[in-house]
């Protein structure tokens, strides 16, 4: 038996959605973050359509170059599903019935109550010899077997279930072949600094050869920096990373929000916990996206009071009172009209802290403001702070950097307190 | 000149990031979804890592078996971009300097005030006689170029560049060359009913040989019908997918919402403006993600008045006076509370229209209630209905599917007032 680490893989996404562009292939993103964290380096990834020929063709290519491939869908209960029939091919075997399958499929249409279709029976085989993995959640149990050299294993295409089954089957046989995946990268997440700001920020350290590679990687949720351990690297892993990290931290200073992972709001949450505040929102532009980014957290009703949305014209001076003077004299967006928000928010609802959002989310400009201007305001017992942004992009994107700026102003508004700055 | 119509292609996305998991390869989804609009259909997509060996045999394979061959990214004007040199081997030719090319770097560095690096002037280099499609967002042009007997298309992997090069160079080649694309497919989208249920409902349409083939597409906002033209099938395209989808919608009646591809929110959007109703939210459970969604639609202020989210325990007394015997005798997650959210919002904001939304999003339950329990309720003149959902998955599943939910319960109310029913 082959005991060798395996260190490279290939995947083949099947689906003519996938072609079509119907479907993200997030199938994909998902195994290969998965497969680099288990230190398997994807070498390539092919997509092809639901016909058994281009699916044994693709395999066939892949397991010859490949130790490992991992092919996912194609492999439901249903006539159109060919890669069953691919991998018998390949591995010169037939497609034998399955009773156990077979039953399961019984059962799962007379749950239903639903007439279980004739031409199923045919769709309850396997290749013959193949390894099982149970599917808890579907139907069709993942598949895993031998072509040419490498190791194949199959799983089908619905995101649920090829997750559960690459980590109820395929992740067990890398760590039995290959042992506990050492770490071999660490990311710092940064919000409020473009790519090319925070390269110049980091010019020497950059500059300076280094055991580790750095990557800046820009996503909605700001520019992540990923530093991976070079090969041939001396010395523990773990702490190199810890240390290469820790400097750019301390350079980067407090545009890094997370150095384990966590999302914006993740990090505002917990520092909310910490220090015991609580926190109200009064959005316009933004239109309830930071509430919801503040209420995706598990247990945010510890510490979210209440939202408000005076969206119409004239319901900021409705509910929350602000007083219609400000407006007619700054404009609804206006730093005054913001630290309006942000005061009465807080006021209205008993919060430790308040956040006031008004800006021109677009296509249209607002009382000649243009479209990406937008104020937010942060009130607490130390006073109201508020800062003017002016972001590009499209409506959404307008709307989800503002709520991600305001999320950001809350983190630093607490960091400050902890340093008794305020 | 080979001036035969081009019907299938191949793409081949450049990039470590994505063979690692930390990008997304949405470009390839954008890409394929518009040449299957222009009639090529995508027969298979290839991802490779930076290196130019991969790059080379990947685009080597693919223009052996396509006639067309889009390659994205590596393409920018680092070091480590290197498509271009890959191409040119493939074509046989040099890179030569572009003096265009390296004008625009100087002009770019400058205009941003920061020192030209040195390392770039060989990066101005093209492949020699390749055809160049001007970038008019970033720096690197994008390339056509023949290998084998294929039309090569490169460029850039950065999104909105991709994009606008394939706009600008793409597919004005596509169109002189296949002429304008036939329409070969229609949607119908649908909200509150799944796969199978559907699938059960159209089983006598389906039963029928037609000439068109039938996709099932779930999808976030819903499951989504896809109608093909089958080849071979006779009669005017438009005129076949216009009948079999009417056919269709038919059946399935309300459970429709679309028939052009447009977001609930934004059929929710037209229907207010066409008779002339405003809606205000007050949601617990969903935390914001409702009035998000409404106010992703441009010019919603026209008709969104205001949102609250009485996030709280105590909030829903609070600004929107729900008396706390309701909360008291029913619970915050009760049909009674939902109503009273939705009286309350409609009333304070002055709206034609009020949504109540409360519930338990998880992961731990409320006052009894299990996780994924929602109750809708909806006021307007006629009266107020209310509905409960039991919703599976996660927490942001749950908030997303209640919010979709409502979304819908104001369509069809919406739709019950043109009917006279209200």
């Amino acid at each position: 038996m082959n005991r060798r680490p395996i260190r490279s893989a290939e995947v083949v996404s099947v689906g003519d959605e996938l072609l079509l562009g119907v479907t993200a292939n997030t199938n994909f993103t998902w195994l290969a973050s998965l497969l680099a964290e288990a230190g398997v380096r994807v070498a390539r990834e092919t997509t092809v359509g639901d016909g058994e020929e281009e699916i044994r063709r693709a395999v066939d290519e892949a397991a010859a170059r490949a130790p490992l491939v991992v092919v996912t869908g194609g492999l439901g209960v249903t006539p159109d599903d060919r890669t069953r029939q691919a991998l018998a091919d390949l591995a010169g075997v037939r497609l034998v019935p399955d009773p156990e399958l077979l039953r399961e499929m019984e059962v799962y249409y007379k749950d239903r109550r639903i007439r279980m279709p004739r031409i199923n029976v045919s769709q309850a085989s396997l290749p013959e010899g193949a390894g099982k993995i149970p599917n808890r959640i579907g139907l069709a149990p993942g598949l895993r077997m031998r072509i040419r050299r490498a190791e194949v294993f199959a799983f089908p295409g619905v995101p649920a279930e090829m997750k559960k089954l690459t980590e109820d089957g395929l992740l067990p046989f890398l760590r039995m072949r290959n042992g506990e995946a050492p770490i071999r990268q660490r990311m710092l997440r940064t919000w409020g600094i473009g790519e090319n700001a925070l390269a110049e920020k980091l010019r020497d350290f950059l500059a300076r050869e280094r055991p580790v590679s750095i990557s800046f990687l820009p996503e909605r949720g700001g520019v992540t920096l990923r530093f991976r351990l070079r090969e041939g690297a001396k010395g523990e892993p773990e702490k190199i990373l810890a240390e290469q990290t820790d400097r750019a931290a301390a350079i980067l200073g407090d545009l890094v929000f997370s150095t384990g992972g966590e999302e914006l709001e993740e990090v505002v949450a917990y520092l909310l916990l910490l220090r015991k505040r609580t926190v109200a929102t009064a959005e316009s532009c933004t239109g309830g996206r930071l509430a919801d980014l503040l209420t995706a957290v598990p247990g945010s009703s510890a510490w979210f009071r209440e939202g408000f949305i005076p969206y119409g014209a004239d319901r900021k001076s409705g509910t929350l009172g602000v007083p219609e003077e400000v407006i007619r004299e700054h404009g609804t967006v206006s730093a005054r009209t913001a630290e309006e928000l942000a005061r009465r928010a807080r006021a209205v609802a008993g919060a430790d802290i308040g956040v006031g959002v008004t800006g021109v989310a677009g296509p249209e400009s607002v009382e000649d403001q243009p479209v990406g201007r937008v104020f937010l305001a942060l009130d607490s017992a130390a006073g109201t702070e508020v800062r003017r942004w002016d972001l590009p992009g499209s409506r959404e994107r307008v709307k989800e950097r503002a709520a991600r700026s305001a999320l950001d102003m809350i983190r630093r508004h607490l960091l400050a307190e902890r340093e008794g700055k305020r």
